[in-house]
């Protein structure tokens, strides 16, 4: 058996998240059910990290070990013609035998997307949360440079799986402006995320724009590690996971 | 009654297409609908053009007479709460009582999306059409050139109703990179377009771009007037009516 390294697009509005669900469509499913099809053996895939229903990817990494004696090319083309329209592999690669996809992340970016203006919009509807009230970008990009560093993160997300700690290492975090001027964008960079970490951070930069918590009570929630701190967890929607690097 | 000039953005993928057909979603039923609740009346609207099924605009402007007393942003803010998350009105202003979408425009701009690379996306999958085959985007330049002015456009598209002559006049057709360097834009503005008229334009100029039709061939293929010498209609899910000026 080899083991193959996947980089996986996917629109996530019609799944219930990565993480195989019985009965329920997942994009971690729709993967294992297209590779047991080529392969006609079932295919466990293991993704890089879990991604909730309605969240996006442009750049989720999953491993998975086969056999197969064509080239990686065959089996890539071979993944993209029987996976759904919302769900691309945009590369395949051998990958070492003790590669795997989560344990040997180095980083991930997830960016979120606001669209700020009165009006919401039809065509980025699914990919961007739209805020109609005026934004203070200056104290957001204050704010979110007290997240980088290591801290303990309990006050914007439960720990995954296997991780008891709530303490992650931020590389960086940084709002900037999109491709059109009405967007606005959160980068963070990380060596890891609790969950709902991303989006409960923006639910709670959102208030700090909008001038209901100052930067400096924002640092007080982070330190306070006291989940009912933080505000609202922004929509899904919004969310894409862009990289995951090794 | 006040005259009402509305700019419209939709997404076509869930509607056939902006004409108002029985028990079939319509852009222009789901405006009529709003519009009627909120005006408690049968409510006509009149757009600039009809764009086919799975196409969509940002840019599309219709008009409609109302008795209404309340400001022009309280109609429009209560359209957009009762119109689908597809479907907004980007602008309502009022209109001279001779205004009218259609027979007032002055040109329209189109654009047609096309992603030149060898995987397809999952994320912009409704708004682009997926050419895998490399592009000879200059040959396709060059034939476009020969698009603009007046010219019998009978190759290229069938009448709209009302109007038997397949005569119209191109301002200007061009080829562009959008927003990444492997997705490709086709802008032409004209004052006036034949119906599947820039899918069939685009659906052979296409052929240009793969060396199958060249330029030369192109014209012939315009001078021809022969709708079977064209090429085939390029999906709808590419094309987006972007802009009506009057």
């Amino acid at each position: 058996m080899a083991k193959f390294r996947i980089t996986v697009e996917y629109d996530g509005t019609a799944y219930h998240g990565w993480q195989l669900q019985k009965s329920l469509p997942t994009v971690q499913g729709a993967l294992e059910g297209a590779l047991s099809r080529i392969l006609t053996v079932p295919v466990r895939v293991h993704g890089a990290g879990r991604t909730d229903a309605g969240v996006h990817a442009t750049g989720q990494v999953a491993h998975f070990s086969a056999d197969w004696n064509k080239s990686l090319e065959a089996l890539q083309k071979a993944c993209n013609a029987l996976l759904p329209p919302d769900v691309v592999v945009r590369n395949l690669v051998s990958a070492p035998e003790d590669f795997h996809a989560r344990h040997s992340a180095q980083s991930k970016t997830y960016v979120y997307t606001i669209l700020n203006g009165p009006l919401r919009c039809a065509l980025n509807r699914h990919y961007t949360w739209h805020i109609p009230f005026s934004l203070d970008v200056d104290a957001m990009k204050h704010a979110a440079k007290l997240l980088e560093g290591t801290h303990d993160f309990a006050a914007f997300g439960s720990p995954t799986e296997g991780t008891p700690s709530t303490v992650r290492r931020i590389l960086s975090a940084h709002w900037s402006n999109g491709n059109s001027s009405d967007t606005l964008q959160f980068t963070i960079i990380g060596t890891g995320f609790l969950r709902y970490m991303v989006r409960s951070l923006v639910g709670t930069l959102v208030p700090v724009g909008a001038g209901k918590i100052d930067p400096t009570a924002f640092g007080k929630i982070l330190e306070s590690c006291d989940r009912s701190q933080s505000g609202p967890t922004a929509p899904p929607h919004g969310l894409c996971l862009a990289l995951v690097e090794y």
